[in-house]
C-alpha cells in the first residue's frame, strides 16, 4: 500500500503585516507543524502510513491555524501547539477525529460565516 | 455540501542550489499552478467545489514536478504546465484520472525505486 494512510496539511502562509485576511503562522515558523512532527513520532507513525505536510493557503484564514487530514477531509479549526498530540493520539492513531477542535460546516469554504464577513 | 469535492495540492518546493534532491519549482514560480487555476476557471470548476492549492514538499522529489488529487489521492508526477489542461478536463471535470502523468505504484512514498537512489 504505498499511498499514505493520511497525509496531514498544516497551513504555513504567511501574509504580511496588515493584510485583510489573517495568516495562519504569523512569522514563518509552525510550532503546530514541528509538535504534530514530534507527536507523530512518538506514536510511532511515519511515511508510507503518515506524512504531515505543510501548506499554502488553504483559504479557512479566519478560522486557523487550519489543519485538513486526506482522505477523509476532516478539517481542524483555530489549532494551538498544545492540540498536536490530541490530534496525532485520537485521530491518527485511534481513528477518532477530535470533534472539539473540528470546523463547522458552516464555515468551511463559505464565503461568509459568523467569522469570515 | 461545504467540503471541496477535490482538493488539488500542487508541489510549490524550492530547494537551495545544489541540494541533495531536486525542487518541484526551481525559481519559486509554478507557471504549472497557474495553468491549472486558469483551466479550472475556464472549466467553471471553483470553490466550494475544487480547490487547486500550493504546497509544500510532497516528498516524491525524484518524480516532480508533482500534484496530488484529494479525496481520491491521485498522485501525478513530472507534470509540465501543458499538461494542466488535461487534468482539469479529464480528471476534474469528467473523473477520469489521467492515466500517462499517475505515477507508479511502486514510486510513491517509497524510500527507494528505479529513480530514487
Amino acid at each position: 500500500m504505498p499511498l499514505f494512510e493520511r497525509h496531514v496539511f498544516v497551513c504555513h502562509n504567511v501574509r504580511p503585516a496588515g493584510a485583510p485576511r489573517p495568516s495562519c503562522t504569523g512569522d514563518g515558523t509552525s510550532e503546530l507543524f514541528a509538535r504534530l512532527q514530534q507527536a507523530a513520532k512518538a506514536a510511532g507513525l511515519g511515511a508510507p502510513a503518515i506524512r504531515i505536510n505543510k501548506s499554502l493557503c488553504l483559504d479557512q484564514c479566519e478560522h486557523g491555524p487550519t489543519v485538513v487530514v486526506y482522505p477523509e477531509a476532516v478539517w481542524y479549526g483555530r489549532v494551538r501547539p498544545e492540540d498536536a498530540e490530541e490530534i496525532v493520539n485520537e485521530h491518527l492513531v485511534a481513528g477518532r477525529p477530535v470533534e472539539r477542535l473540528r470546523l463547522a460546516d458552516e464555515c468551511i469554504n463559505a464565503k461568509a460565516c459568523p467569522h469570515r464577513g
